[in-house]
This record gives C-alpha cells, structure tokens and sequence, in this order.
C-alpha cells in the first residue's frame, strides 16, 4: 500500500483555492499529468533506483473532528487546510540534504510570487543557513519549460517582493539566473541530474 | 501564525487509535506534555537559535469531499487516516540529514514493535544507505527514560521482529545497545546533544 504520494484530484482542486490572492496558474490537465506528479514520478524511480529518499509532504491538515462509525475506521468529519509553513519535498541525496518548493504557472511570461507564502521563503533561507541544498522549481507550462532557482537568488526577488519592486519574477530572469531542467524519457523530469551537476559546482558534492 | 507543530489533543487522541494492532502504550496526561510534544518544543528551540531545522510531517489524510461555505474558508467534510510511509520527524543539522521516528511507551519492561510500521522501518533503513542519519527515538514514560536506537542495531530487531522471532525491544537492549538522551532544562529533551556527538562518532562530522 502506497501512501505517499497522494495525487488525488480533489486534493490539488482544493489546494489551489487555498491562495486566494494567487491567480489560478495552476493547470492540471496538460499533458495529462501536473508538474507536482511528474515530481513524485521522479522520486518513486529514484527511490527504486536507490538514487535519493525524497518524498512530498502530506498536505497540512487541522482536524477538528473525528467519528468511529466503526471499529475499523476513523472518518474525519470536520477539518481545515492550514497555509505551509515549510515546502512540499525534502529528502537526502548521497548525504546530502535536499529541500524545495515545485510550481506550475501557465503565464507566459511571469511567474507571480503570490504562488509562494512568506513562511515557505523563510523555510527556504534556514535550510540554506543549515548548509542544506534548497531550491524552487518553476515549470512554465505554455512552453513547457522547468527551471531550477536556488535560495540565494529567490531571497533576493522576495526582498524586492516585499518591499513592493516587484510582484513577479520574469522567465527572462529563469533564463538568465535559474539552471533549466530539460526533459528527460524517463523519469521526465529528471531534476536530480541538474541537482548532482549544481552540488559539485557549489562544493557540496567532490 | 505558526502551522507546523500541530499538537491539537484531537489529532493525538486520533493517531492512536491508528494502531489497531498495537496496544495503546501511549500516555500523553503524563508531565503535561506529549513526547511528540517535547520534541517539537525542542525543534522550535533549535530554529529560533539556528542551530537546526528540524520538522514534524504532516498527519498524512487522504482528503474525500471538501465543501465551500463561503470564499474564505474550505471545509472538509469527509477524509481518513492514511498508514504513515515514512518517519515523523526529518530535517538538517550542520548540513546532515537527520530522519526519525519517536514513539512513547508505558510499559515498564518493553518496548513493542507493533507500534511501528514496516514501511517506516525500510524508510530509515533507504535514508541510511543515502547516507543521512536515520534513528528512532523512545521514550519509557514510566521511568522518563529517552533512548536512541541507530538504524543499523533497529534493522537487526526488526529482521528478528519480522521472522516471528521477537515482539518487542527490551528496555535492557536500549540500555545496552542505545544511547540515552538526559533530561536538559531547557529544552527538556535537547536530542541534538547527542545527535552532536553520535555524528562526530560516526563520521559524518568533524
């Protein structure tokens, strides 16, 4: 029995009208498959590979109230979606500590940094500071194009986000500061491979 | 508004009736506070001071129908405990990956393994071949004794757990093959001391 990843379509619905100051960029019908999928794809092949333990976290749920209309099953009948205060994957590759946030926006142009809470940024900045490799995956989904952004250069468009200089990071500015993931056969996005290459670059890795 | 730790009496008193096959060995009357609870508390103390950053997961809930009162607020309305795939706890120390469980037990003698699940049991020993640092934690609360046990000495017990060969861990074995964690004052159960001095012995720290 396989408990994570769960993809459930009603989940994903639901999450997306949790940001409700985020416009709905969020399409999960392309390509028959979400970006967040093609992640937890990835991971079950690297876990079966024996490449990387990484898993999505469960969704943050308040549970107010249970019932047992049955010995055998617990029913949660009154719960709430609770904002993230970390990301959604973290895991270990070859020792190291791997930690970010994945989305998908159909803008063609930006992609609005209504998408990430605050508290998720943080998250981002203390992995860093840990000397964890954290990070933001961004698929542009008209071009179906992925980017990896690393947490100094996010922290730096959230202090201008903040400050009210910018609401949107560019996909010029993917280009031109984040690392592309290309597509792979499979597993498609295979993002541990741009991460392996990142990691010797940046000393983690000999 | 801090989302992660949930420690709500009502997620808690749920989690146990999780166990069918286990016994409910869990107290948490006891010192007012949960072991769950310590340790959050604990994680909480070592985020604020930068020392690590450590999380608990989510309870992992498969979400079946969400209704919308009104714009603001979703509400769930129909969702079930799902069998937890991985550990409860896992984050980054000094760039380490750290991952574990941590369970609580009354008995005075025992510690039974039926409290944990086969899959959390393969998760530690996947995060210890991708060389992170994966343990369990159990406290006996009759004693309020805390005890690590490393993966490689939990995969032996569980290889004999599982050929039908033993039930339960002695609180004898963690004496003999664990490490104790003595109670600090503040924060009461400062796990990282002796994660500290277990990752300098090991290797994995300088």
């Amino acid at each position: 029995m396989i408990n994570y990843p769960h993809n459930k379509k009603s989940t994903q619905s639901v999450d997306q009208n949790l940001c409700k100051n985020s416009k709905r960029t969020v399409d999960f019908g392309r390509r028959g498959m979400s970006f967040e999928a093609q992640i937890i794809k990835a991971n079950e092949y690297y876990l079966a590979s024996n490449l990387a333990v990484i898993h999505k976290k469960p969704t943050p749920v308040q549970i107010v109230k249970v019932d047992y209309p049955s010995r055998s099953k617990a029913t949660i009948t009154e719960a709430y979606f609770k904002v993230p205060s970390t990301t959604d994957f973290n895991g270990v590759y070859k020792g190291i500590y791997l930690d970010f946030e994945a989305k998908e926006t159909t803008n063609k142009t930006t992609f609005p940094l209504a998408n990430i809470h605050a508290h998720q940024v943080q998250h981002i900045a203390s992995v860093a500071r840990q000397k964890g490799f954290a990070f933001l995956l961004v698929k542009f989904a008209k071009f179906d194009e992925i980017y990896l952004l690393m947490s100094d250069t996010l922290q730096k468009f959230w202090k201008e986000y903040e400050k009210g200089k910018r609401k949107s990071i560019k996909r010029d500015e993917f280009v031109a500061y984040g690392i592309q993931i290309s597509n792979n056969t499979y597993p498609r996005v295979d993002y541990l491979k741009v991460i392996d290459q990142l990691l010797k670059k940046e000393g983690y890795l000999k």
